[in-house]
């Protein structure tokens, strides 16, 4: 066997490929990525839950199996994390927070038991915003998550260990969850791919809930194949969640390359882009005119309430949030970072009306939604309207305007969460200070595979892949 | 033409036959049925609003479209009356209300809209529980609706005009509602036919609302066939109805010939039958044997949330109707009867905790009917597990077990509200008191076409038209 160099940056897709030719072995791939996780842990806090020597008997096992002709798939062997929401049987899931929560699973999420059958390894439970009730990577028991591009710039959040450590090779891919952008988020501001797929698609089962109508599992990765091979693991309908859609799975990863012709994609410039720096600007429109150059058509349209749905958007997430959290808040409330514990007592004020009226207004733009994509097949925008900031910005000027960090981040993501679409950002440029900037691409729903393919076209043909972060 | 006995008391279906080949005109059955009403509606109080000039100007004007050869279909000429929740243009919405309430509508509500191009008249607007909540067919504004097959006796509610004017002769069939029973158990006390379609298939707009997600549009007629040909009429995608399903809209009234061979019936007997009364149990029973000796299969299934998710229903119906009323009860709380009231005002003590736990014990118990309804195609039992008793009846003993009237009532019907499927009542036999039992089928969402089917499977063996009450 050949050594190769820094094996922990491949794609799934290129070491899964020497895996399978016996080129390259789990266990030398593990311990690749726990020197890694060594080397980055001091700078990048990615991780609350390393799980160095279950990773290593895990690659042990992979190894026997494949040496014994058992190859399982393009997930065999490869180390992948879980944001800390994920149950792991006998690995405590901490949702980040620290205190009265004693959460001891005693059986895998389906996602997780998903990745263990197609023959994924766990390296560990990745840090995240405290009660994922946060979009910047802040976290006071676990440390702040570092941005890889940039010392001292947010990772984002919530999933900021998932995103994080994907782009400092501190794993393979992660899953993460997003409720409103916490995995697209976090994934455009360290560079990597972040999707989102269809409410219904992956089961929500031994995921904590944060709003039980918005959550969605998602992935992390460094590609948009490695998106589709990941999705292709842990998607699939399951009795035991009761959001869960019993609708066909195609295999994601199979039609990647068909390329863009005819795709009709649409701008919805007017409402999304509205307030834009001029730099995220100018990489988001020259990714799409990448993308019409290749044969999809571009299209400006009309979604009023694009950027305009947090009125409606927080009555669900904070009116859910306080169901999730009750006992949590009574046992555990002075441990709280009290930003977080703000943010979620919050949910106390919502009325049952304002509730249910925000969910008329939800079923409404659900249907102004459907009308949108039946002129189109995909909605492009920019992920965040901004690149990474430094931690503790708590305002930002864009485009002229004046915003909170949270409306900066997270007006363009929600979206997808409120209706239940299907979402991907993959990254499309540089600030002028060098940290990334990500494309957002919003499907139809369980049309994730016109979203990775339209990604896949994208990102193909710009080689992103060849850039890594600078603290890696 | 030849003068036909009790025009007002043929089902649609052999009416349109004769209005068709010319042998009954419109204004001569407009005019028999505005006898009718003369005549009935002292005893049966069924109308808040009677439309004689309007109904009468309409019926002109289909006899003269008829007469130039431009014939509609099944409903022209047909006269039909709609519970006062349905905006008819230029006609008062009175809710069953007295007070502040001042609704008059500039256009008619979609159903309306769709039976009116259909050729069919509008007689008027029907009596109604106080804000559709309620179920006995009380009303101190506009009278108690009596019951046509015994004075004194219930109609049933909230639709209680629809379903005492169908059976009385004094509509050919009606539009009602039903949250949770409002349709199928004022037509089940009062020997008629009640249908609601799959949440979704009938546009809601124009229908003032009382629970936004378990409300449905349905019809009450005298035949099952009635049933499909109303229910053909008014089904379809309504882009103005936010809770409207874009589904195919198959002709429900083409094969309801088909017979019942290899229909899986599942009675959820240890769950739903429980507590019956014998006679009801009986009868009930006696139809699903027919059903079985027609081809059906009969299968026991476990259904053990059907008559116990009266938990999660209520703080649904309760938290929404404060949504619905929440003007009305500022603006005419002292003209409401106290008891509407008292049942309204129950929906203030709904948190939004209390509201989102029973929306998520509503998505458990719709993946458990999944199941179920992967083990049979429809689920029979008794509409009601009584028939109708004497108005002021507030409590029962049914098979020796106290409960209140609501109860008894309306425990086997709010199922397919909560979860949004179709459903049935479909008159099959008499209590020794000479007063209707309805047997109850649920079928799969969207499958009204397999509910009709055996309903008229089951109404054609028995020939029950040919009964009718003994007020009429």
């Amino acid at each position: 066997m050949t050594r190769i160099e820094n094996l922990y940056l491949l794609p799934i897709a290129e070491v899964a490929a020497l895996i399978r030719k016996r080129e390259v072995s789990p266990v030398e791939l593990v311990k690749a990525y726990l020197e890694r996780i060594n080397a980055m842990e001091p700078t990048v806090k990615a991780y609350i839950t390393p799980m160095p020597d279950e990773a290593l008997s895990a690659a042990f096992e992979a190894e026997k199996a494949i040496n014994r002709g058992d190859y399982l798939g393009p997930l065999h062997g490869i180390p992948i994390g879980l944001k800390d929401v994920f149950d792991i049987k006998g690995v405590r899931t901490t949702l980040g927070t620290k205190g009265a929560v004693d959460l001891m699973p005693t059986e895998d999420s389906t996602a997780a038991s998903k990745l263990r059958k197609a023959g994924a390894i766990f390296l560990g439970k990745l840090n995240m915003t405290e009660l994922a009730f946060g979009i910047t990577g802040e976290n006071i028991h676990y440390g702040n998550t570092a941005n890889p591009w940039k010392r001292g710039h947010i990772s984002g959040g919530s999933s900021s260990g998932s995103a994080a450590a994907t782009a400092a090779g501190e794993c393979a891919a992660a899953l993460g969850t997003d409720t409103g952008g916490s995995v697209r988020i976090p994934a455009s501001l360290c560079g990597v791919v972040g999707l989102i797929p269809t409410f219904g698609r992956v089961s929500l089962r031994g995921v904590f809930p944060l709003s039980w109508s918005m959550d969605h599992v998602g992935v992390i990765t460094r590609t948009v194949q490695d998106c589709a091979i990941l999705l292709n693991a842990i998607s699939g309908y399951d009795p035991q969640d009761t959001s869960s859609a019993d609708v066909e799975v195609p295999d994601f990863a199979a039609n990647l390359d068909q390329g863009v012709q005819s795709l009709r994609i649409g701008l919805p410039l007017a409402h999304a882009w509205d307030i834009l720096d001029d730099t995220v600007s100018n990489r988001v429109t020259r990714a799409t005119e990448t993308l019409a150059q290749m044969g999809a058509s571009l299209t400006e349209v009309s979604v009023p309430f694009f950027s305009s749905i947090a009125d409606a958007f927080s009555p669900i997430a904070r009116g859910e949030a306080i169901v999730s959290y009750q006992d949590l808040l009574k046992s555990s409330a002075s441990s709280l970072d009290p930003n977080v514990k703000q943010r979620v007592e919050m949910g106390l004020t919502v009325s049952t009306p304002d509730y249910i009226r925000a969910q008329q207004a939800r079923s409404r733009l659900r249907q102004e939604a459907r009308a949108v994509f039946q002129q189109v097949d995909l909605l492009a925008t920019p992920t965040c309207i901004i690149a990474a900031p430094p931690y503790s910005t708590e305002e930002v000027k864009v485009g002229g305007t004046k915003m909170t960090l949270l409306d900066a981040l997270g007006r363009l993501t929600r979206f997808a969460n409120f209706i239940g679409l299907p979402a991907i950002s993959v990254p499309c440029g540089f600030s002028e200070g060098g940290l990334p900037i990500g494309l957002q691409l919003i499907g139809r729903p369980f049309e994730e595979a016109e979203v990775l393919r339209a990604a896949h076209a994208y990102e193909t043909s710009n080689q992103w892949r060849l850039h890594h972060p600078s603290l890696a």
